[in-house]
């Protein structure tokens, strides 16, 4: 199964003005394209973070996803940062810079050079049209990684990461999950039971509680039953399998 | 300025099945506080990558922020693994135990090896009451940084966080910020007015647009003004001054 790491860029995101939901979005599209997220980061609007964010995962990932600071502000460095980490010298994507001018000229507005800095792109890139926005998608071969950078616009990014399919692939295997809610079970008394059926299956699923209220009279959990499989079939049977074992001795525990 | 890293910790995170809502409301409590949040990991519950982000954080920022992985069931390992990765031994907190036992006593559950699990914490920690659940928050000192640890149930955290305040203390500067919402003007014609202001206050304020619509005929930006000052009078001085300048000169732009 091949591995992935999410890099988000922003300084927005660590203040916590903005609330991370690009990479919950990428995080489920490439676990449902079969890969295995690893590790995340979160860096701020500077060249040196997001160069040590490229060089902490670039070769240590199969595919590693970007996402923010393409735009045309002064803190929008993603794209030359990547490139100086990577050694890669800048060139224009003509086909951007032919969108470019055609889209300011119909808004009767100039191509200024910030306009414009969104055709420059690291060489060697594959260029991803943006269909909702300005800033396109880059997609990147490094030694063993793939990197695969998207803007921050939630719109855009979402679009983009969609049509990336084709290049991003299948991490080879295939996820299933389920969830179940569970009211009146203590998570702690759920314990043995996880630990049995998940040593059953031998690492085959994964079995998570997920508290939504305290440990008190009234307790409530979700439970998340998840897989990997050669095919979604033998995922999605091995998930419902142990997940109605699990709620079936878990209705005993009720209080 | 101290300068404060947010670790959460948590497969459903990398996943995408739950939003990192956390580290937003964990960087804003931090900024608030005077504290710079300079990055941002998300890892797996697994030791060696709590590890990794433990040894890539202690020693290198001033307050350190981990969430996640702090209750009764096996895949709970964060303070263990944080244990082991500064060489410090587990030790039984008394008042952590009482409290477990008088808790299950009168929910009239056992109090299994798993349930006291949550009284264990490395040696030299101080523990902090947990006014919501069962899970305490633990602060540690290593070197020159400190270390708080809190759980991943959203209340449970916040409340946590709230009475960690007397040991986070402040991060020795005043945050202010100002957003405002303009319609009708492209992120990109903001440039050189952006520009110009943020060189004249030579890095007093910083700004930053956010897109909320590409730019179309019908663009929509936000501005947010921030500043960090030695009280926070200062700080909202620079914040105002700039906005108001700053949306002075982006109205002559709409279109």
């Amino acid at each position: 199964m091949k591995s992935a790491c999410v890099i988000t860029i922003g300084n927005e995101i660590l203040k916590g003005r903005t609330v991370n939901s690009n990479a919950a979005f990428i995080g489920k599209f490439l676990t449902n394209h079969g890969y295995e997220v690893n590790r995340g980061f979160t860096v701020k609007d500077d060249p040196g973070e997001i160069k040590w964010a490229v060089e902490n995962s670039i070769g240590k990932y199969d595919l590693v996803v970007s996402t923010g600071g393409l735009g045309p502000t002064f803190d929008d460095m993603t794209v030359e940062s990547v490139a100086k980490a990577l050694g890669l010298k800048m060139v224009e994507d003509d086909g951007t810079k032919q969108m470019l001018l055609k889209r300011y000229r119909e808004l009767g507005a100039e191509a200024t050079p910030e306009r414009l800095k969104l055709a420059l792109v690291p060489e060697g890139s594959h260029v991803i049209r943006n269909r909702v926005g300005a800033a396109p998608g880059i997609f990147l071969s490094s030694g063993s990684s793939s990197l695969l950078i998207l803007p921050g616009v939630p719109k855009e990014m979402e679009a983009i990461l969609d049509d990336s399919e084709p290049l991003v692939g299948n991490g080879g295997r295939s996820y299933a999950e389920e969830n179940r809610h569970l009211a009146g079970v203590m998570e702690s008394s759920m314990v043995p039971i996880v630990n049995e059926i998940m040593a059953r299956y031998d690492g085959g699923v994964y079995i998570k509680t997920h508290p939504l209220k305290s440990e008190t009279n009234e307790p409530e959990i979700d439970i998340e039953v998840s897989a990997y499989g050669t095919t979604t079939e033998e995922a999605e049977k091995l998930v419902s399998e142990a997940i109605n074992e699990l709620v079936r001795k878990a209705e005993s525990l009720r209080r």
